[in-house]
């Protein structure tokens, strides 16, 4: 059995690789913005990569998390990446590499990271939110990946909490689109039109990020406190729906906006707990993700380590 | 392999029990009123009906659903059912009985009846929303009964789709407060205390119940109609969750309130389809049951049926 693992986090934005060892330890980490010009470009960008950080170490094992939908024939459906409509990527990557290749999605890929080394080790009914520009969440209950009929399993970002509606709801889904990272700019706007903006209506509009809104909430400024603590709530009401639902050990919470959770977590966690099955609340752990971005990475490295034990290990996925 | 199997369901309210044939036949059927006059009562009410279902049939298989919790030490807890905190039903009905029993919660009896011999014939992936006095989902994921950490998942009752809060929704749950047969009694209380009962109004106070609201709602009167649109709404929302969390092949509405189906099912699929993830929404099917009560009681015939074939079934639970 090899000694190192070679992972890839493809995202809509970046390509994080990185070699680790068969016990998780990360030994080379690289991070680039990912190539877009061509539907190839990705992919050769992983090969390139993987050169890179594994150097003289041959690599026999890959993982590979990606942005999008992983389809039972192993093809890739990755709406933020130019063309990605049914890319092959597991077969591409396994004549290039010369390596046992896997590929699965970021948001199972993050569940697969936080069990093995994460905040869940070891747990067998588990819930990730991320939360960043967008919402997704992978679980696994019974030791299992939870996958639905078609590999749509996890779509949070559409989840109800609120009867509001309007564009961005039908665009984004309902949770997705007053409770991610670029709902909080849209928040803010909102505020700034209606004559509410206070020192939020001071910055130039190009500035106006979520890590700006953030920076204002810590100076105490009452209405950017607000636009964070309305993303507490409705984020908590989507914990306990999932709680409710999926009556798991623990619902870790991780994503880009974890970055700004001095800000919003105490009031998810609160209105989560009040509003969850009360039997459920009892027992369930709400936590913050410390594996940041390498989440994903653990749990791509994971799969490829566990792959010629399928069957035996009960966090491996079922693929037909 | 015996011919037959003895299938009780038992309710906070009936008990329903049958002798099946090991294809899903009836061959005999007989509901009562739950005797509670004690904490065994209706365990030898159980006993007492089987032998009378079953006639000069010697039953070897047993299967019970249960309104309430089995936990994985196979002990019953039923909020509705007088001292039962930790009843062993498993034993006691094996010893009384001679035969082997199986005994699960009655929103897993429905998902496993519904696939066996139902609107979900065949499916692996199928949620069963269940509509009565209370609101309960059974999921079935990748063929699995989806158990949760604690034998607490498919609270769907405490699904969280709108902001309203209130004492109901902290004592029932957030959907179960405005959704089931008894929250229809309380909006039109609510509704004639505002003095817009129009026709309900005119109803004595103990007519008002669920029945009385549809009979004037297929009457054309306005205020009941709109009472059941805004159930079929909130269910809806409640479908489009489930939808874009578990990606189902097919969810399947059953329990009392489908008797006023006609009232309100039009709203739910049109609001579900409209809110939930737009590529499961053109996967899933959603339907109403057509088993009825029959669905609690094949579920436990099922359940009987396969237990001595643990691990072969993709069906079977995983008890521990």
């Amino acid at each position: 059995m090899p000694r190192t693992v070679f992972a890839a986090d493809l995202g809509g934005t970046k390509l994080a690789t990185a070699l680790l060892t068969t016990k998780g330890k990360f030994l080379a980490r690289k991070t680039e913005t990912v190539d877009k010009s061509s539907t190839m470009a990705p992919v050769e960008q992983i090969c390139r990569m993987a050169r890179e950080v594994s150097g003289r170490t041959k690599i026999h094992a890959a993982g590979v998390a990606v942005p999008g939908l992983v389809r039972r024939n192993r093809t890739v459906w990755a709406p933020n990446l130019p063309g990605w409509e049914r890319v092959p990527l597991e077969n591409l990557l396994r004549k290039r590499l010369q390596a046992t290749v896997q590929v699965e999605s970021d948001r199972n890929a993050a569940v697969l990271g936080e069990t093995w080394q994460g905040a869940a080790r070891g747990k067998s009914d588990v819930v990730v939110l991320v939360v960043g520009t967008g919402i997704g969440a992978g679980i696994l209950s019974g030791g299992e990946v939870l996958r639905g009929a078609h590999e749509l399993s996890g779509c949070a970002g559409w989840m109800v909490v609120s009867e509001a509606n309007g564009d961005e709801v039908r665009r984004h889904g309902s949770l997705e689109a007053f409770a991610c990272g670029p709902a909080l700019v849209r928040a803010a706007v909102s505020s700034i039109e209606a004559g509410l903006g206070g020192k939020l209506a001071s910055l130039p509009t190009k500035e106006l990020t979520a890590e700006a809104i953030a920076r204002l909430a810590r100076e105490h400024d009452p209405l950017a406190r607000q636009i964070f603590q309305r993303m507490g709530k409705l984020l908590g009401l989507a914990v306990a729906n999932l709680i409710s639902l999926f009556d798991p050990e623990v619902v870790i919470v991780s994503g880009g906006m974890i970055a700004a959770a001095d800000l919003f977590f105490e009031t998810l966690t609160e209105t989560a707990l009040a509003r969850c099955q009360p039997l459920a609340a009892q027992q369930v752990q709400i936590k913050l993700s410390r594996l940041g971005n390498g989440a994903n990475l653990l749990g791509a490295a994971r799969l490829a380590l566990t792959a010629g034990r399928r069957g035996q290990s009960s966090t491996i996925n079922r693929h037909s």
